[in-house]
């Protein structure tokens, strides 16, 4: 049951975070909160579980694991106790580390790709090999004919020219070497045409998109309860200030436009109209990886009375996102395992930007991932 | 399908904005917002509609419905041109309420009260007349042996001293001349085992406690989101500040207790485990029927990372509870159609402090509200 | 002492709010709140009175003013019995009110202007009359080399083109036709050499600009307790939420652009440095005249250690800026009847670009208003 | 210029963040920020400097100052880092501390507390010793006749029972010694007709009651502001939330309605008019150092237009008081060397209820504040 998690941006914030967890959870050193699969209501129920994780992964930075986390000590992130406690552990990931690979065509950067990830599972004897982007978020790419289907991309990244934007690439990568493929960010990731035939074809499931951590966590279960109070949601506007790495690429207007919208989706797709109002991000360095979002909900009652409401969310993304990142592997591990095949719908409870036609509210979202943990007991490996 | 609603506490605000709000709903000057059955998920689902209802009711005070209906409009919490329109059906309702009446015994109180009601339904030729009680919350009762037992109740009402509180009297009066019972208060009402066995005895549902407007409403899917993503809330600290009558009344240290307690019921059954921080209720008269709530959330996430979260409610209580006492009016008379009997605990998604064993959490009480829904469909009468 | 106010926007939410107030006013049916000069500390000190005030006025719209009254009674913004009891002495203004004059050349538009001044201080028997400017916020006009000096300024505005905004031609008319100026918008208004140099020769005086009513009213005595706390600032973010027509004017880059910058100012000059965070003002038409204000800051204490305080501003941004259109009114009036010219760097108080170099800390700015009203005395006049 | 600080409470959390900071600015560790006396506009102004302050003082617990460092490091009070490195200096200052005198009669106890403070100005040679409260806040004390005047004090000192709060007692011990007292805390302190006699007999000055480090300073910055602007304020309500050993004893009814009172009084003095409502003050043990406060106002501008503001300061206060406490004493000690005595006055900057009728609005105290130092400088001493 040892599985891997090979993590795309595997020097960043998130990736480190979730690595320093899965150490100590595993030594004892701390608890599991903020895993989603160790609730009390699903603990115990979905194997792996978070001491069979093997972490490796790609980056294109070459700042050593040990100073990230001194650096996420330093930030308030990670306590610097633990941090210290892993120092050994994070080493033994290091050599597991590789550079993003890069050949004169797509197609031999993905045969890289594919190779580092054989190589990973052969050297650890990994029953499988879960991808994980955590890596920043990327400008939405220019439409291209070969999107559209495996025969034409293929064709096309033997080609000299770009093809498919990076997280594509390396999600077809993924597919090729036969691992499942998760993409916590809203870049384009496995979400074409091309790439969802090939995942198909290999039988191989893959879940997304941007993973769900602050504020649109909170719109999902307060528009549903507009929505079944049937009062009338007038206006929804929100702000969120975030710095470290991610805020400075989401301030950037194309990042930032393609937020943006995934942040006010779940209010039309809930709501059934779409109220007055946008998210804008703004990046404030000194913020570091804590995020302060503030929505103002203005609504209409009985007879039109006016009423409002105001939330702020103060979260530290790292620490949220982080043991999604643990649950996540998990579950797509296990639904590989179960013969899962496509997109992983049922787990749109993570995602800002869910694959699928699903329900945005949190609750219905909720039980999907319940029933889809009751299809994966451990038991059906035998 | 002509229902009565007969209202304990009608000529105060919650009670004459819901009539003010049938009236215009059925003469089509205003649209239903706010009222759940007329949600597009609900509606045309359940019978009778709102322009099924009749409305009576009983209350100590004497002041004219016309002039409370101005002091509304006054207060910002009705439209005046609405109020105006409405004024010859609410001159009809007037001739419908009756002081609450005493008599020596509090047997022969209660016969007065289910005097009242019969005579309600029969000059209307009513199928069924719904109590609803929406009068001033009452300090706990102190605890009576008669309020065990059917038999001891009837031999205790005989005598000279008090052994219901007024709201429980109600209700015992209510299911003696055969209506069911809602409160939407936090006061007793029907929650006596002897009062359960006379509605269980004649056949009658109720429903109750204390209706779920505001500050609750929120926490009701805000504690489920914490549970699922298994953060760890620290602690959950509110302030309500509230005036109108039923502020200065809650205010009252005794009601306050009460109160209060019922808000963070739903943290702890929701959580697992009860939170550090109390729930305050200050009464501010010049806030009027407007009600300002701020809540206080800090929870902790993956390695113990603090984190917080913070909101404002600034609602009209009259505004939000008027048209839930349309739908459990409805509800209650379309399950005492059907034959239920006894608590009916699937209403819970209306009440802070719902009858039963039964979750707190806002989706779950949303599902079986649909379910209960289900079984109410209109061709079940024939 | 009878004092003519030329309202610029005449018939927008600003001016009309303030000619429904100083009616109401001085017929006794409210009192004066809001009202700078008739708080406690110095009322009966300024000249002008408020009963001495006649209102005239340009603008490009035709809504008839009652009709503009009772789309403020409909919007919240003023009482709608105040508005009705009013409407006779609105009618009385309503003859008084012109459209804005348009001729072939800026400099025939001027003295048509000025033409429409003369003729209004004539028929009212005023002693004075003072030109405020309420229209919209204008883009930020192209630099002129025209605008350096009054020749040239003067020779220019007899050619075909365009040479100075609509505000700053107004200053230029009003200054021609001996009328003191207030610019209560962002706009360009008296601020350029050429228009000084003429204020100079003309002996009169001028005040702006950009009435401080909210979020920036907020930090002109947050900065300043920060300051002196000697707390660092470390981010200070803000958003503006607003409707109504300035809104939807604000919203657009260039205006938004300019606004947003006079809002960060009071930083940089209370502080003494810049924090990082800039101000946001978002449109949203269903607010209406309401604006909502959200402001972040971020801080570190004694050691480093990191604190917070957010604030939300709720206003009406026409009833906050109506009385200080009174107030402005008397105020420059009074200033030019004792003989004051130039720039009134004395009203930094009531404004978010104060002209001149000022303090930005609003204590200071109440003592320079108080030092200023010192020497306005009534008696002064004789 | 060597001048002792002398804490009464040197083992709590504000005064060994004092000493920690003192000692790190001293060593150029850390700046001074949040220490008032070293802002821009006031340093190198008042002597004694903070690296000529020498700490030692009485309390009642005995747990090491290197331990409580520790304490305040986990708490992310002060930086682990900072109070690592002066670990060496702390224990020098350890020497300085003593268990606080019991004695049979008051006098003997005073006769003990002054004989400490001779014997640390003596062994440090030090010019002055400033008496600093910064213990735990007490109940407010009955009254006593022996309050009155000092002869009826010193003879009731001599009884058995006990006279005085233990802060008067401090107070007067402090005044027998001939040191200036400094209270910052609620406490009774040298407020009584004795004391003052005492001091005046003396020729000693004294300050204080009850530091202003957070919501207070805010509403001593915002009530003047709608003053200012003649917006009536309708009610201020407020809710502190508070762990840390003051948080537990606040909480206690007793104490917690005298801060509250002292909380309120800023309104009533700054605004003329006591609006509605109340602070509340919640003990919340999981909050730490760190306290949580929100205001909501509500107010009327002009034509009684309803708006309001809210804010939420979240700050910790010992890293807020700490500096206060340093610039405190060298105030103190600086006005003892003029040769002032009895109550600075204006210090009232610093408190929430400051001695002497003086205003509660900030901009003035500040202007106080200046003046106070424009006596106090440096070469008077020669």
């Amino acid at each position: 049951m040892r599985t891997g998690a090979w993590l795309i941006g595997a020097r960043g914030s998130v990736a480190v975070t979730s690595m320093i967890g899965a150490l100590a959870v595993r030594a004892g050193l701390t608890g599991p909160t903020g895993c989603v699969l160790e609730s009390p209501a699903l603990r115990d129920r979905v194997r792996p579980g978070i001491g069979d994780l093997v972490f490796g992964g790609h980056d294109v930075t070459s700042v050593p694991l040990e100073k990230k986390a001194a650096q996420l000590a330093e930030a308030g992130v990670v306590p610097a106790a633990l941090a210290r406690a892993v120092q050994g552990d994070l080493a033994v990931i290091e050599r597991d580390l590789r550079p993003v690979p890069a050949a004169p065509t797509q197609a031999a950067t993905a045969a890289a790709v594919a190779a580092d990830l054989d190589r990973f599972r052969r050297e650890h004897g990994l029953d499988r090999v879960v991808v994980v982007n955590v890596s920043s978020t990327e400008p939405v790419p220019p439409p291209h004919p070969a999107h559209a289907t495996l025969t034409a991309l293929r064709a096309a990244l033997d080609g000299p020219g770009p093809v498919l934007p990076p997280s594509a690439l390396t999600a077809f990568a993924a597919f090729e070497s036969g691992c499942p493929y998760v993409d916590f960010t809203p870049s384009t990731g496995a979400r074409l045409p091309a790439l969802a035939e090939l995942a198909l074809q290999r039988g191989l499931p893959y879940a997304g998109n941007d993973g769900k951590t602050g504020e649109t966590l909170v719109k999902s279960v307060l528009a549903p309860m507009f929505a079944q109070r049937n009062l009338r949601v007038r206006t929804w506007s929100g702000v969120n200030l975030l710095g470290g790495g991610d805020g400075a690429n989401l301030a950037e207007p194309g990042a930032n436009a393609a937020k943006a919208a995934s942040k006010q989706r779940v209010l039309a797709e809930t709501l059934g109209y779409a109220p007055q109002g946008d998210t804008r991000i703004d990046y404030l360095e000194d913020l570091g990886d804590f995020k302060t979002a503030w929505d103002l909900v203005t609504f209409e009652g009985f007879l039109g009375t006016a009423m409002r409401m105001e939330f702020t969310w103060h979260g530290c993304d790292s620490a949220l996102a982080a043991p999604l990142i643990l649950d996540l592997t998990r579950l797509t591990a296990a639904a590989a395992r179960t013969g899962r095949s496509g997109p992983l719908t049922d787990l749109a409870f993570f995602f800002k930007d869910p694959l699928g036609e699903t329900s945005h509210g949190l609750a219905e979202q909720w039980r999907a991932l319940c029933d889809l943990i009751d299809t994966l007991a451990p038991q059906a490996e035998g």
